[in-house]
């Protein structure tokens, strides 16, 4: 409804200047052949609790025009596709996009284009009306009725997946301790993979279940599933459909996390992203903000590995943002995250494989930095702005946004002082 | 209302065990002569903020019967100091404590043997009714109409705490940004001290004003009193009345906290501490829980720094609790972080400094470390207890609690789901 | 030679004082009836390259009458053992330790009654006549016959071992990369597992293997072994004969340490350990120094992994000692990291796990707090003096060391000059 | 004598590619009409130290044809700046470069055109005939002695520095401790600025003393001149001509960089600084190899602040490579530097300021990014390459050392197995 033929003219506007962008590049890089065609086939869902404004535990300053309910959030996603055709699918969080009609909701994401991904559990907080306190944990709860009642959400959140035509379920689990002590560690680790069983034993045959993993916060002394090595040895006794999830933000300072990715895709056992960027812990800032070439370095893992496996690029793992926009607005956040996502991945394409593994087995360090440099310093805008204009997007997304006042009619519409449900 | 004689029982019957204990050390250990009268004065503020449930960005787990207004908050410090003696201040946070009858709110603390210590100012959140936002700060603002209403809430605060006999105010700001670019550090810089310099000029002459800073959070790329250096800087721009003050969860990973405390106190600018335990982040743990040796070295510099200055160590510096409590009772964590506290402060006062810098002066490093861990592996319980015998509190004021089931009571009180103002 | 019986002389005079304390802890505290038998039992390998004054890149400053071949090395761990009855083992690594004449090197350890424990590979450094360079790794290298020199190099630690009674082989691998794109990950990943498979073929039947891992240093970008996640599914590709080994200060900030231990036990893949402290990094300070709390930790995880496994604390896992000494004397350092080690064992030992368990399973994190709390804050000194006692060493190590006037006999033996072998 | 004029075939080969590509970005983008200017007036020292292999306390593995003298070093920065034109500078640190003919150095300098830029001394090592040892420190240390030592090494360096025409000294300074207890830090801070003023009092009118902080190593818990509010603390005691100076891998994980660069230009207190990079520590990495973004961050930081003051950027600061080359070829590591802070500088000064602070004065964070985003994007290579060129550089210098086959030269000159004086 926003967009409407506006993109057209603002596409017009701007199309020369375009294609010469385009043109200087291609006749400068060697571009891959396939390089457009893997851009818009590179579709990134969009969280339905980063829609609204988040906050921190000292406060939140609200925006306005936020999405009320699941509807208006399929709106939202609805607009950012509109712009950018890159942000084809919707991640929901239950209960707080619970529906009770199912096939309206389809309906109205597919008049979006929008595709339903991974859902995700919330054993973290406690809702209205829970019969049981999760303070204490959820999967490893000492109290097998707590576990029982956390297992029993996991299932009602599949089902609800299966109604939309999810096809994985992500699991994040706050269980953990606040102090020394608290936690016997072995014997929640064995809890929760027996809570993760009964889960994983109502997953349909063509799902996956996603367990992530996270240092700290909110527990603040352990996390149950709390590093790489944590989730894997957790999926391995699960099964093949269960892989890791990593979140860019869940790591102890200075970690490494492209060679945690790359091994991970080695085993087997990756299963998708939750992508933000974060200076200090899990920040949940704008991907690409604060360490774009550590964006690059995962993506160029992501291509190197997923190509050694013969991977699709676009299906064989769950890409998705993971952010909270305290100072910024949420749709103009998305639209940052995703063009930064694109363009790491873009970048990683450019990067020369052959030259690389070259390099590497003459250790030649320094031609390995050229190599992988080269393609960094490539300005590459104009070939993520040529896959959206092929799939019918906006040259300049952000602009276009602002250009129709967007954010202001969404707070015509909904009102100045909205809080989206979610976090 | 709640200790009652039941105080007298409890220590009967713990005094013959505790004078053996006291006995033992006194004949083992060379303990100063006025070390049992320097913890008897050492009193620890209480923050009103921390006798509820704290949480996390990702929810909150209400307990019961927690404070409903100030005058509960003031009953539970009450009851808290009437356990271990040691707690006979209370630190407000205006505008969640604020008070209209400031005389029946002095009489009431009076009757618990309260005093008010520092009042903190809050210009990190919105509150209902208040005419512009802090979103992008409130001293650094761009806006000079946000600066001003962020200087005035300062000043009421001095007001309200005139009002009740504090003598300092604590300004924490979360001012700073998100995101590489957001702001001008120096212009924010600048503008913050410009507005603490209004704030100073109204404080009253026998007043302090602490400049708290921490390195991240809620801000994610900067903050504008980020470290000592910055607050170190800033105060000397304001005068002699205003100091840096420590909160030990406010650092970068790996800070060496107890060096930094050293030399604010030899530079004249240390003001105050807020007390704490943390492995990540600000967890706002309870104090002495994940380093109780850290605990111990900073209580060695300050005694050290302290005599070095020849300044009253209760009175001389500001010595508060700043903690959040997610999984625990929070007076049972309240008096845990008194008890740690005592202890290193009982610990420090242990150390043969005629030795200590003998060794030093000979770089007998092993002898050092001998002389430190001596003190720190010396069971100082009976030590502190002693002191809150010779108070008139309780031998084991947590038993005391639990035995007394004061939870229970105040849940019948107060109800069994409350929520205390502030975090 | 130095020791001789004025150990008895120096026990006498300390003797009353001594037992007034280990009276006193036993008519307070609740003991174990095993817990000396078990201090007793509890040895801890000295290793050879510890002995000398360590460096830094920036330098080095060396002490005086440093062993300067295998034999004063030994004789030196000889010299800890009669006076702490405790460090029974010496742990060699090769070359800087190989020797010619094992049976001599046998004899002239048993005559000090020390073991030989697990030998260490060196594969990080190059040696004069070295055919092939680490420059670039080893079990990870490119070229295949660096690989295969790497693998001949522990085949023949593997020897040298089995000729001195050593049982298990201590891999710890520098392997990894400087910049972005110098390795493939997963090729690395793969050489190296593969060059431990031809390293564990050679292994003997009663042998383990122990694969030590790192976050960083001397490489600065990666490592390939580089945390507890990568070599555990690495031992995991091996067999039963491998396990992982922890080295405290090999973590990335933050890391909870005794999480990973209990994981690993759990798992039935903790082979051992290297004590030592840090602040910041791999600072190999001594054991205690910094944080004895988190070193107490590690041992409450350790005795109730072990217990729950029901394997035997003084056998089951490799104790070690990995340290560098800067500024101390290495032989005094040693004595504080053991005795440092001892403490915490003991204090893990006093934990009450009964009533652990009970308030786990109840939520009481106050509780749980206190009971670990409980056995550290005791005074434990006494029952680890009293286990030396029993088995023949001094009550004060490093009074003795002192009065004896050892590090000047050895001055005076071995010159004021003189650089160890290693580091 | 290598470069000669294949540097002009070199560029003549590549000269139609270079212009297209610069025509374009003059094109696309708004280049401030001084940008080239000032990338040729940028020109960066190049340590002595660094044009040997590095190494770490592990161990170092030699390169080949590495400078084994003064007049080598001097060759070596000659052929830098052949190549680049932007190397037009060489610091020394003393004694290892200590020359007794400064007449000849200075005329081999200027024959490569070279400057030289701040002296370095070293008191954190023992030279061979050291009357006194720094084992212990040096200016902070407790002997009179051994800080009257330092302190004249320090001016003996200034003597040095002025017969070869440099204006500034750089003191770093390892001083500090390794274990808790062994410093009274307030003493070693004071005994450190008792030194220092000696030191300043020896300073020429028209020098300046640079005061390096660094958060640790090769001292492991504490360091005197830590942070950069203790450096700051310290040359604010000194005087006018004393200033801090910043290296970049001398900071806590996570440090916020770029804002302390900007206050501490804010105060007049920024002196130079030390480029490299690093993910863990002090890795002494490439400059920009691991993050770029945070490199452009601080010259738009350095930008931005000394054009506030009027300062001139290639004269008011000294700008100094500081890295240590562990597995690549030194000369091309300092050729990657070079540009990657060239590049950085030319994105700075692509930054539109006024559109950024228009963006600020709105709180418009998202417009922000972007602002900066699109100058970091931008492709610069470009820009670099002709500043290069109309300085009489090469177009690729790294292609054309390779071309040259200049490493190989040097080792046919100096020998296979050669090793610089310095670390």
């Amino acid at each position: 409804m926003f967009v409407g033929d506006k993109l057209h003219d603002h596409n017009a506007l701007r199309l020369a200047a375009h294609e010469r962008r385009y043109a200087f590049i291609n006749s400068e890089v060697a571009i891959p052949s396939d390089l457009i065609t893997k851009l818009k086939d590179f579709q990134i869902a969009i969280p339905s609790w980063a829609l609204g404004t988040g906050g921190t535990r000292f406060g939140r300053f609200s925006g306005g025009g936020e999405p009320r309910n699941l509807e208006e959030k399929i709106a939202d996603v609805g607009l950012l596709h509109a712009l950018n055709q890159t942000s084809g699918a919707i991640s929901l969080h239950i209960p707080w996009d619970s529906t009770t009609n199912p096939t309206a909701i389809k309906a109205l994401a597919a008049q979006h284009g929008l595709a339903f991904d991974a859902v995700n559990s919330n054993t973290f907080q406690d809702q209205a009306n829970q019969a049981l306190s999760y303070k204490f944990g959820s999967l490893q709860h000492v109290d097998a009725a707590v576990r029982k009642q956390a297992v029993q959400h996991n299932i009602e959140v599949i089902q609800q997946g299966i109604d939309l035509g999810s096809k994985s379920l992500t699991v994040w689990l706050s269980d953990g301790s606040c102090f020394p002590g608290q936690l016997n560690f072995r014997k929640a680790y064995e809890r929760t993979v027996d809570s993760l069983k009964e889960i994983y034993a109502a997953l349909p045959g063509d799902w996956k279940l996603f367990l992530e993993y996270k240092a700290y916060e909110p527990n603040f002394y352990s996390t149950t599933v709390g590093d790489w090595g944590q989730s894997y040895s957790m999926v391995n006794k699960l099964g093949e459909k269960a892989f890791t999830l990593v979140d860019l933000g869940h790591h102890l300072p200075n970690a490494n996390i492209e060679q945690i990715v790359s091994l991970l895709l080695m085993e087997g056992k990756l299963g998708g992203f939750h992508f933000n960027d974060s200076k200090y812990g899990d920040d949940d800032l704008t991907a690409g903000s604060i360490k774009p070439y550590q964006l690059f370095l995962i993506f160029n893992e992501l291509v190197d590995g997923m190509d050694a496996k013969g991977m699709n690029h676009a299906k064989d793992l769950g890409w998705m943002i993971d952010a909270s926009h305290n100072v910024k607005d949420p749709l103009e956040d998305l639209l940052q995250s995703v063009e930064a996502i694109q363009m790491a991945y873009a970048q990683a394409l450019l990067v020369d494989r052959t030259a690389l593994e070259a390099a590497r087995n003459a250790n030649d360090v320094v031609a390995c930095q050229e190599i992988l440099q080269t393609a960094f310093r490539t300005d590459v805008r104009s070939l993520v702005a040529q896959a959206r204009l092929e799939l019918g997007g906006a040259l300049d997304p952000m602009a276009l946004f602002r250009d129709l006042g967007i954010r202001n009619q969404l707070i015509q519409q909904r009102g100045a002082k909205t809080q989206a449900t979610g976090l």
